[in-house]
């Protein structure tokens, strides 16, 4: 059984707030911050260099993490990168695919900054970007992706759940149409990871995107990416750990994945992310799915009754419900709730400036859940939201 | 009085072994530990997102850690981005310089592939690169530098110390001669930053590249990209955190640094970083360099009265010592000091190869040193080395 009050002994920073941020970042389990002590007060040493007994240890824990991380997501191991969030995973893929002058990339107007600009900014290189639309819930009709595809396109870029919106995208409908032309497909999980079941396996996707730090319940610093072909991704930043014969005038790249993790990686974030995604599993992805959609229904439901709130998105919707209260500035929303009820939700333009543009707004005010929310909190957000309809509009 | 008995309570896996792997990684202070525990504990929330209290507090402390860097190096916070290592702060430069084709950046054989092959790969831009012989103990000669200049070379990038050699490069004459013809500098700190007094702020240096888990003591996964004329360079990931207008058709930088730290960051790495650089100033920059003097030349000596061991790099080095056992692999040698001794030293390439061609040597052992480690220490790996030279060769 799902016992949330259980859950939210493991996350004391609930005691002080009411914590409704999680697709920002996430709270985390002690588990995971002991997991990282032990790394520091046992036996940190470097990773992937040395044949003493701190390195090999410190590896081991690491490629553990790596291989929970894979299983979690049902790919290999060696298909499984650790980056530093969402945002290199995609911009690694932005820089490292073959491009040619004319090639074509295909996103929507509803996504993160993050799945927007890295394609934009391909223009330099000669490559051309269709942003569709969605419709005013932010929902992306699969049929419009099909109809953008031209001969020139070459890859498919979209957020599994819109981090303002909340729509979930009908994903298998989308990998068919990328399948059906021969199209790649990159996935932005950063709001479905850990928080909604998922077949990547049998979905088989050329690059998953996603957070550590958020539905995983990660540290911040941790980020995957997941390629289905790596050998036809070139990585973008060279150094130590990325090669493996050097001379003045050439080098060779080392084995995948280590060509793309370059440097010293963020060993204890990696160990931590490996012993959140346990938790995760442990909870069980299907609990929490429900779990949140039970949360995210409620708040929509219980918003919904209140005079003077516009609520976005569609009533299939991810863990975030995104709102306005009518005549108020989303932060002065965001700074009265934290100030009366230690409420904390976030506020203005949500890292998805054109999803916002689609609705011919600039900022909202969006709760987003995690797997330790609860009604009860809910409750208090939609009775202080409710009171300050009243009193300032 | 600088106790290194007393600071070794602060390191607790030191009890575990002979940590003589700094120069890979260092280890941690307890504090530091605290420090990240308390962001998980107290006030996780997101960095710079957000009008809640979690957000603010986090937000804080981050640039308290900003701060904290910036007031060590005496630069302007303004200038000081966060990075995940010396690797990417680096390719950051590479990626990020307004280059034209053929222009021209000077560098040297005894570079960390980390300051070598973001150059060389510039070739695929019409960038050439020269990188300059040092003599047979790694010291490069100023005026070699000089010589390599033409009018096309846009900048010198050296390393302040070499990760195999051991050797301090006379970086005030670099500097000097940089200024002299209008060439950016940039300087890779990764073996001198925490370890050995410098004045950065009178050098006035384009870039100074560094770890944050190194000699800082900081946690891994943070480093350090210092910028003199930080508009002059783009960002090379673009997204949530980067920017502030976004159309579907354009976008605009944000501020600085802000446009350089796309994402979520490693916000507990960086707040750990900060707590590790005011550990550093606590004991003093100028007393941990006269220690690890003593520690290095101290070592060297001792190694050097074995009969069968090879010593590289000059009498005046940083805190490491490579050498190689005749007629044995520097693996083995590695393996053996850990099996029967405890003790932690790195083996083979070094990420340096062609430092290490120069000496026609593909291998070698490197002994680096701590603020934490003793002359007893050096004693044990002196006589377990005499041991192996003595049985095994």
């Amino acid at each position: 059984m799902y016992d949330v009050h259980k859950i939210r002994e493991d996350f004391p920073v609930l005691k002080k707030v009411i914590y409704l941020d999680s697709a920002a970042t996430s709270q985390k389990p002690v588990q995971i911050v002991r997991a990282m002590d032990e790394y520091f007060l046992e036996y940190c040493g470097p990773y992937g260099r040395g044949a003493h007994r701190l390195s090999r240890e410190t590896t081991g824990k690491y490629e553990d993490a790596r291989e929970a991380v894979a299983s979690f997501l049902g790919v290999p191991p060696r298909n499984t990168i650790f980056t530093r969030n969402t945002t290199e995973s995609i911009n690694m893929v932005a820089y490292g695919m073959p491009w040619k002058k004319g090639d074509h990339v295909i996103t929507s107007i509803s996504e993160h900054h993050s799945n927007l600009l890295p394609w934009q900014r391909l223009g330099d290189r000669g490559v051309t970007m269709t942003a569709i639309d969605t419709d005013e819930k932010g929902v992306i009709a699969a049929g419009s992706i099909e109809a953008a595809i031209t001969d020139k396109t070459k890859l498919i870029a979209v957020g599994h759940i819109s981090n303002f919106f909340g729509a979930v995208q009908d994903v298998p409908a989308i990998v068919r149409i990328a399948k059906k032309h021969g199209v790649k497909l990159l996935l932005d999980a950063a709001q479905s990871l850990g928080e909604m079941k998922y077949d990547f396996k049998a979905s088989d996707i050329d690059f998953i995107c996603a957070p550590g730090h958020k539905g995983l319940l990660g540290p911040q610093g941790t980020g995957i990416l997941c390629v289905k072909n790596p050998e036809e991704l070139t990585p973008v930043f060279v150094g130590g750990g990325t090669v493996n014969t050097v001379t003045i005038k050439s080098f060779s790249f080392d084995d995948i994945p280590s060509r793309f993790e370059y440097g010293t990686p963020n060993i204890p974030g990696v160990i931590g992310l490996g012993r959140a995604v346990k938790y995760v599993e442990e909870l069980g992805v299907g609990n929490i799915e429900a779990h949140l959609k039970e949360l995210s229904q409620y708040c929509a439901k219980r918003l919904s009754e209140i005079p003077g709130i516009e609520i976005y998105g569609p009533e299939d919707r991810g863990s975030l419900v995104s709102f306005n209260v009518k005549n108020l500035n989303s932060h002065d929303v965001a700074m009265i709730l934290d100030e009366t009820k230690r409420v904390c939700v976030r506020s203005g333009a949500l890292c998805a400036q054109t999803a916002l543009a689609r609705l011919c707004i600039t900022g909202a005010v969006r709760a987003s859940f995690g797997c330790y929310n609860t009604k009860e909190e809910v409750d208090t957000l939609a009775s202080s939201v409710e009171m300050i309809a009243k009193t300032l509009t």
